[in-house]
This record gives C-alpha cells, sequence and structure tokens, in this order.
C-alpha cells in the first residue's frame, strides 16, 4: 500500500474474496473507528456511483481496523455547530444511504465489530448483513443527547418497534445473536469464519442472472411501500419482463431439460 | 375416485376433518408436484368463489403427494413466450391470490412437503399455516434467472425485509422451524400430527360466530394498508357493529353471567 | 390510603421506584381485574394531559391485583347496547390509546399478570414493556364473538401479521416468553425481578437529556407512516434541531473531551 493509497477513505477491492464482480468497500479510519466523515462520505457516494455503472455484481462494505463504523464524525460534527450545517450533513449522509439501497447490485454489510449509531444505519440500510459474533449494534447517540432520528428510519424497518424503540431510547448495546433474531442481521459466525461466510453468499449471488437480480432487488423495495394490490400489479409486470429476458428464457428451458443453463460466466449488460 | 374427480386440479372436501364448515382445497397434480397451472388457477377461482357464498368456516389448502406446490407450471410458461401471455399469466395468478386475502373465511395453509415459488406465496398468502417438519421453502426463481417479483409481495410482509431478500436473492431453502421463527408459518409440528394440529386449528375458528370472524378478518388487512389513525377510525367503526351482532350481545351476556353462550351450532349469514 | 383515594380508577404515584421524573400509573380497579370502564378510561386521559404538560420523563403504566387488564368493562357495555354508544365508547378508548403514542415521554407497560383484549392492546400501544414471567396475553374478544378489532391495530404493528391473525382469530393465550420472540414485550423477567427491571429501563432514559427523548419519540411514530426518503426527510430535519440544543452539543463535546457531559440532573424545558 503507498502513501496516496492510505489517504482514501474507502479502500476498493475489486474482485473480492477471488470472485470475479465482487467489489469490497473497505471503511478505512481505523484510528477514528472508521467514522463517516465528510471526506468518506463523499468517496463512497463517487465509489457507488460507480459501481452503479460497472459491471459489478455484488458489493460488501467492511472496516478496517477494531471497529465496523462509529457513526458520525463527531469532532468534525462539533467543529462548526450550525443549524444549516448539520442539515446538509445529514442530507448529505442520507443520499449515500439511499444510494446503497437504489443500487443496482445487492450490497452486503460484513460486521466484525462495533457498529454503533449511523454505523449501525449502514447496516440496517444495507440488503443483506453477516456478523461475527464479535460484532455488537447500538444506537448510542441518544446517550450524548442526540437521539439517533436517521438510523432509526432503516432500524425500524429491520426491528421491530419496541425493539427498536428500545435501542434508541436506551443507546444500550445488542449482540450479534440479538441481532440476528431481531432482524438486523442475516447470518452470525465466528470471526474467523466471517469472510468465508460472506464469499459464500457473495458468491450464490453471482451465480444468479444479473438481470433477474438487478430488476428484483429494485422491485422488492418499491413494493415495500406500497398496497398489496399496487404491489402486485407492479411485481407482476416486473416478472413478465424479466421472463422475457434471454437468461431466464434459456434458465426455464434448462430446468425443463434437466440440464444446467447455458449462461456466460459473467452476464454482461 | 373415478377417471373424471382425477382429472380436476383441485380436489374438494367438504366437512374436512369431521369438522363441519372445513373446506379443504387440495392440489391435486401430484405427478406436477402441484404445479399452478392455467387450470389449476382458474379451478381454485372457481373454487374460492364458491365458497365466498357459502356457508363454509374455515379453509384448508393441502398437496398431494410429496411436495405442497412448486409454483408455476414451467412447461407451460415456457410453451408461449410473449410478454403479453406473461402479464396475464402473473395477473391471473395475482387474483387467486388476492382472493384468498379476500375470502370471508379464514384459510389456513396444511404444508407437508416443499414449497417453491409461487408455492412459497401461497403459503404466505393465506391467513394462518401449520407446517409439517418435513416442510421447507424457497423463492428459487432466482435460480433459474427469474426473480421471485410477485411471492415477494406476501413475503415481505410475513418475514423481516432482510430474510426474506436472503431468500429472493439466494433461492435457498429454509426449514420449516426457521420458518416458524421468521413469521412465514404458525405452527410446526411431526408429520403424523400435522392434520390433527390442522384441525384442532380450523375448530377452534368453526366455534366462533361467523360475523365476528368475517369482520375481523377483512378489518384486519384493510387497516394494515392505513396511517394507525384512520385504521383507529375504521377499527372502531367495525368493532361497534360487530356488538350490535346478536352473537356478540349474546357472547357478551354469557360471559356476565358466567354460562355458555346460545349460538346455534353453525351461524348461518 | 383514604376513602377518596380508594375511589381513584388510577392511582398516580409521582417519583415513582424512587426515580425523580418517573410517573406510575396504576390501572387500580382490582376486582374487575382492571377492567377499562368509562371512568378509568376518563381518569387515563387526564392523567396523561397532565403528564405531557409536565416535568415528568417517563411514565410506567401498572395493574392493581391479579390482573394488568382485562379489556373493556363488559358489564357497562351490556347495560347500554346501542350502535351510537358504542361507536363514542370505541373512539374514547381510541383516544386514550394515541394519547399514549403522541405523549412526550416514553411509557412503558408493567405487565405481571394477565392481558386481555383492550388490555393487550394497552400492552401493544406502550412504546416499551416489561413483563413478568407470570404474565399472559390474548385478543379474547372473538371467543365472545367480538373480533378485538381496535386491540388488532397496535398488535398487527408489533407482531407479525401471521401470529396477531391467530391470536386474534383463536383468542388463544400466549406466554411472556412468546409475547417477547414476537414482538409484544420487550424484556421477560420473574416476577420478583418485575420492579427492579422496569426501574432500570425507566431510570435508563431519565438519564437521556429531555429534548434528545421527546423528539426522537415523536418523530418514531411519524416516521413509520411515511416512504423511506420522506422518512429520512423528516429525520435528517429532526437530528439537525435536536443538534442544536444546548445538551445535545454539550454531550458531544463531553464525549470527545472523555469527560462526562455537564447536564443539570433533571432537564427542564
Amino acid at each position: 500500500m503507498n502513501a496516496d493509497a492510505a489517504v482514501q477513505p474507502i479502500e476498493v477491492t475489486q474482485d473480492a474474496y477471488d470472485l470475479r464482480g465482487v467489489v469490497r468497500l473497505t471503511l478505512n479510519r481505523p484510528d477514528a473507528f472508521n467514522a463517516l466523515s465528510e471526506a468518506l462520505l463523499d468517496d463512497m457516494q463517487t465509489h457507488l456511483a460507480d459501481i452503479a455503472k460497472s459491471d459489478a455484481r455484488v458489493v460488501v462494505i467492511a472496516g478496517a481496523g477494531r471497529a465496523f463504523c462509529a457513526g458520525h464524525d463527531l469532532k468534525e460534527m462539533r467543529a462548526a455547530p450550525s443549524l444549516d450545517y448539520y442539515q446538509s450533513l445529514f442530507a448529505r449522509c442520507t443520499k449515500m444511504m439511499l444510494a446503497i439501497q437504489r443500487l443496482p447490485q445487492p450490497v452486503i454489510a460484513r460486521v466484525h465489530g462495533t457498529a454503533t449509531a449511523a454505523g449501525c444505519q449502514l447496516v440496517a440500510m444495507c440488503d443483506l448483513a453477516v456478523a461475527a459474533d464479535t460484532a455488537r449494534f447500538a444506537v448510542s447517540g441518544v446517550n450524548l443527547g442526540l437521539f439517533c432520528a436517521t438510523p432509526s428510519v432503516p432500524l425500524s424497518r429491520n426491528l421491530s418497534r419496541k425493539a427498536a424503540l428500545e435501542m434508541l431510547l436506551t443507546g444500550d448495546f445488542i449482540d450479534a445473536m440479538a441481532a440476528k433474531q431481531q432482524g438486523l442481521v442475516n447470518r452470525v459466525v465466528p470471526l474467523d469464519m466471517l469472510d468465508a461466510e460472506v464469499a459464500a453468499l457473495a458468491k450464490s449471488i453471482c451465480a444468479k442472472p444479473r438481470a433477474a437480480v438487478e430488476a428484483g432487488k429494485g422491485l422488492f423495495y418499491r413494493q415495500l411501500e406500497m398496497g398489496v394490490e399496487a404491489a402486485y400489479q407492479l411485481a407482476g409486470q416486473t416478472m413478465a419482463c424479466n421472463m422475457m429476458d434471454e437468461s431466464a428464457l434459456e434458465g426455464v428451458q434448462a430446468f425443463i431439460d434437466k440440464r444446467p443453463p447455458d449462461w456466460p460466466h459473467t452476464s454482461g449488460r
């Protein structure tokens, strides 16, 4: 690693885990517990925009050092106190969080350590999350007098409302197993198995045709905000279009013929 | 069973489990793993329409043979590939799925084996589900390049969003216990207890007055799509009307008098 | 306790558990299993209105005698049967339930015994709930022919829909552990630990600045009824305003300085 690379707040790894199309974005401010400085938010936004237009198939978000992510950079926040500044800071952070949900590719949080405040929000915003048993989670802003309002948005869409509100009002940590039981993460494994588990999940998704994954992820979040009838109408349209894709026609035919589908190794756009 | 009966895609059993008013609809294409052919969808639609107007109290949906339901009939789907055809097919399937939710009577899925794709969707759409420990569940279309878009609608309204998305993106199976923990089924029992458990649940519902069950089921789904204030307003109206029903006035009086309610064995309309 | 106090349907304890700012409201009709008579609903409404304007920090709702709360007062309901009366009764009850959600202070249900029908609804409406292992929960109106329509509103916003519908259609009890697993309560402890657990939770919330807790609770419920983008916009505004509060500026600075925040013991308005 050269000196220039070391100063980038996000470290990008292409074909991570030796898997073609898997991009790992590592929050790389270990001395600051990977706090989401303005520079880091901007860097993340840029990378997500690039990935959206790329051939990448899966994104993994990881953290360097001991913590996964400690949330906003409090020193930066405290240095310039004004309502305008805070509004613009939270808007910038929200933009990045929504970019994760809107990304065509699935995003997996790889959580090896502590995820607090906007760091916990980041886990909640990812499509999937794999945690080591060393991970723990809190929305601890309330301990400083700052209720984790923006983190409450995805948290309350992952956990039952009483569980979410308890975390938000007490600021207490939950461990990885509780996070799994409550819906915040998908899987919990020992720390030395974490990369293998993330890689297995990423590999499974890479094996699926791009068109199905991209259309499916987009549909999933849009239909969640609709009534059941409108949701079904959109889902039916999406599925009919997906079925007309070459990869689906071939996949279904291969299934009927009891043979593996003849798909290119990486489905291009 | 005569030859004519054998060709019906849905087998209808009145007073199933020796319980008056319980109708069991058995998906009866065991050699095709009870795939939802167009003929089966139409047959199901017809039976649901008849049941809606009948004295039936509870519907049980079961599957013949080894599987519960393998989803759409892929051979049929692949035989006539056109966007129009797929749109109309998914619209037809959606209509049947919504008819389950709109049915005045509660619908219980009796899941003894594999439920995949639209078969898993069918379980999710039922009001209640009892599974044998031999059951397993997947939304596996993505394995063929066809994201389970319409199944994602009820799945994401049963499970937490990360759990639903993991199933949709990986196509992996979950077992019956995971399905219970995640909210897809209500109860899991050994296979040889499955009918007894379904019967017990159906019997419990049959013992309640029809007016309360019918008004309650309808209200439940309508209020779910409203804000809390509008939901309460509708619920208050529904409950006031329900309370004026003879069966409720008698039920409440009987409770006060510490005696069993004097209800007709089957509450007529 | 004098004779006058004994006839109040709600017993008010200021600084409960020796914690300044904690108000305990005890449903005090033990012979009627704390049924929600009109007088009790009115008394509760009055106390909540007073608390909303007070310096109180946390509210605890408890029940006197063996039961937590048995729901509506059926004798009262049966005495004056008319559609108008029932509409007005459920509207009055709804008003009280919504006042709990709209209260600036968090409300904790302390559930030591049976909570049925509107008593179960009361638990579901509270922000947090701590149950003894002796508690049990049912929405049992359907057993009397009266579907628990208004209780279904918060119940279906706490539990997964199949779990909620099973309770509503069968009227069956669930125990405290099931209530925790399904999201109806936050914590379950042995009965002799119940007050200590409630006190610990209340104390934790009292230690946070009022501005953060009040703004946070309000935001939490409002954003739940919005799409994710609108939710984020409101949350960002709320958090920026919260950050400009003296207590947050001091809390964040104290964190940076690695010292305890210099907050007044009770944050005034």
